[in-house]
């Protein structure tokens, strides 16, 4: 009988419980502890056949665990995160690890990590990716903090994360907070796609007329070329599903105001904080906010019409091409995000081995990180994705398509704000002369700002 | 001889330079510190004729000041204000008012209220628009504090203020930091429409291609109807001036990489933390950013041309509409942010008396903000300003031509992020569905996040 442990989870809500299975499951001794005596019965019983073991209290869970020790969170964002570590301290020695698992904040983090390395305590910041199912059949993770305290845990999580390639969909992003700053762009990446599925649903069932039936097929027939990805895939899925309740089919009679968790939210702060564009997740933030505001959509429903409708005719191949060209705009922004954020904090992270363990197990899991592994692979110091040869072609192929969606669907009056945001930043970004040299001629204007010119060096204003 | 003054200035830079002659003008006997002596020189200079006096040395300035005293300070935001207030503090007695007339983050304006109040000084935070010249002859001044504090200040403030149909553009707004809050707001309205007027100018470039002198008539034209405005007042001005170092026009000469101070980004930021959606100013903001990347974009326009040109002709009449629609939707987007913020922080905002205060003075003043004066006039509890019947049919009568120029710059690869933005925002807000019933549904399929249902009250979850 085993009397100590290899690895231990706070916190045995369905995400902890499943990754600590998993673990089990790999032939690992593990152990959870929550505050919870049902959790911690539940997690006994899923696990009987490994010998996994719960705790409900806190010392005996500690006591359990070899040295160094191991030991992930699995617990809410915020406050929560401070009183688990409160309390472990005591309880700890020099040289175990605490690994959180959750979604906080990077700047939390990075306030963790520091305080406590002055305590001798390694602190991982760990982004996890996958949903209940990744948690327990393999999921993406990423984590950063001390690189050599990694190697107490590197082959668990390589057995336990999805794999692709026989490739583990884990490996060691870099020091402090990275490993939840990935994870939050990687969540802005997910916010945006999901916006852009959402907008082309919406055409396909207010400016196509087509049923559930017809828009699972195209999801589905996607999903079986460039565009295969999990979010297309379960997009197909949803739209087979019946009701329970009505007659209905389900996502007829789901409200569409849409929640969130906040790391979308935070991605478009940072990128602005750190002057990075990233205006598909932008919209698809505030498409959210959006749908908060039912009474006064409907409202406004009744006052303001469709125009006249255009008699453009868009095909579901158009619309393929539309998605694929802002999917690979997604990624493009959040890459782009990332290597300002790598120069900023000193991560030196490596985009390649970011597209590579974003292959499987996580919610962005999609064909095209194969193309954009190989893009970052070739070239590591490559600035954006659009520079890639490859990645070039494949956008010029959807181009056209894309084109004509946009150009229908602002005629007819269909929405199509993370579409019409990939476009335009894909027409701004190729401008070698933006037209902003407008904006600093009004700022030194109204305000003396100053302005730089194409022709000499240095700040000049001008009395106009 | 005066030895007594009315009201000092802190900083003596050109904004409270200005701002403090624009009061001496008034009759008000004035007084001003700065430590350095250039500038108190400058300011008795400057203002010999209504008997200015300058401090080089706080003691004295303070002691110069009839009680309460009335101390303004316009300096950097940031440390620079704290380190002035400090230094005050011992020099002060209770019931005096310090007003941080610069640009300081709410928050921070908040915090010092708190503070001050504690140790029986008022502090008020005041927003003040209108640039150098505004400072100089006539600003749009936003206050924000103790109601009772105000009157101390308000026959000065509203002599000194930009005044439109007899009336002053300063009124009290509300408590704590909401003067500076809805300045910030006020400058990302004004991000948002200097990024629209720049993209109709890169359409009038890129896609029509007109020269200056044409560019210059149509914003010219635009100025003596509906669109009337400083910032097209400006544009067109700029359109006509002459470079002193070569023979082009100087707004060629101008690089296109924008600056920017940090209000429009605080916009986006808090809109996002407020959940309202602001698309139009975040796409302002996000293309500041991308001018950044210079190198980038050179990079890129090697590579991906424009696609083959649409036979679309559009007209200047167009842009009109394409512009006026924006306008509209700009000052909407960010007075719902402020009834937003009124709730959430208790500001209990007058949208009218907002809209009034910015007819004149500042720099997004605009014939329009008379229309929507009258709108919350009418209806100050008014959720949204397309509620107002006036301001629909003016949409209405903009979009048709606006939808003609988003389509052709679609088709013909010219960049349009916040006239999108704009466009697509309207044509979301009037959905009474908005397909993100299918982000819910991704969100309870892969998170068990749970949805809500159209038909019945709760928070429900499928085994998908």
């Amino acid at each position: 009988m085993n009397t100590t442990y290899d690895f231990g989870m706070i916190g045995l809500g369905t995400m902890g419980r499943n990754l600590l299975l998993n673990i089990a499951d790999h032939g690992y001794n593990v152990t959870g502890h929550d505050r919870d005596a049902d959790k911690v019965a539940l997690l006994e019983k899923e696990g009987s056949s490994t010998g996994i073991k719960g705790f409900s209290e806190l010392t005996s869970f500690v006591n359990s665990l070899n040295k160094p020790r191991a030991i992930m969170m699995l617990v809410p964002a915020g406050k929560i995160v401070d009183n688990v570590i409160e309390d472990l301290l005591p309880l700890l020695d020099e040289g175990d690890l605490i690994i959180d698992g959750g979604n906080s904040y990077f700047a939390d983090t990075d306030r963790r990590f520091t305080m406590l390395r002055d305590k001798g305590i390694h602190f991982f910041g760990i982004g996890i990716s996958g949903g209940e199912e990744g948690a327990r059949k393999g999921p993406s993770m990423m984590p950063g903090g001390d690189k050599n305290a990694y190697e107490v845990v590197r082959t668990i999580f390589e057995s336990v994360a999805a794999h692709v390639d026989d490739e583990p969909c884990v490996t060691y992003l870099g020091p402090g907070a990275c490993g939840h700053f990935v994870k939050m762009v990687h969540n802005g990446i997910e916010y945006g796609i999901m916006q852009l599925i959402s907008e082309i649903y919406g055409i396909m069932r207010s400016h196509m007329g087509l049923n559930n039936q017809e828009i699972h097929e195209a999801f589905k027939s996607w999903d079986e070329g460039r565009l295969k990805s999990f979010l297309v895939e379960i997009t197909a899925d949803i739209f087979l599903k019946e009701d329970d309740l009505t007659d209905n089919m389900l996502v007829d009679m789901i409200s569409d105001q849409a929640r969130s968790k906040g790391t979308g939210k935070w991605t478009s702060q940072l990128a602005m904080d750190l002057q990075v564009p990233v205006p598909t997740i932008d919209m698809a933030v505030a498409m959210r906010d959006m749908s908060k505001y039912k009474t006064l959509r409907k409202a406004l429903e009744k006052e303001y019409r469709n125009p006249v409708a255009s008699d453009d005719i868009i095909s579901i191949q158009d619309l393929e091409n539309a998605l694929y060209f802002s999917y690979i705009i997604s990624y493009a922004q959040g890459l782009h995000m990332l290597s300002q954020a790598s120069e900023e904090y000193g991560y030196d992270l490596n985009l390649a081995s970011i597209a590579k363990i974003w292959r499987g197990g996580c919610i962005i899991r999609a064909e095209l990180l194969h193309d954009i592994y190989n893009a970052f692979s070739s070239d590591p110091n490559m600035q954006h994705l659009l520079l890639d040869e490859k990645i070039r072609l494949q956008l010029l192929s959807a181009e056209k398509g894309f084109r004509k969606v946009l150009v229908a669907t602002t005629s007819a009056g269909i929405a199509t704000p993370a579409l019409s945001a990939s476009l335009t930043y894909y027409d701004m970004l190729r401008k070698g002369n933006m037209p902003s040299n407008l904006i600093q001629a009004q700022r030194d204007y109204f305000g003396a700002h100053t302005y730089e010119r194409t022709d000499r060096e240095g700040k000049f204003h001008t009395d106009w």
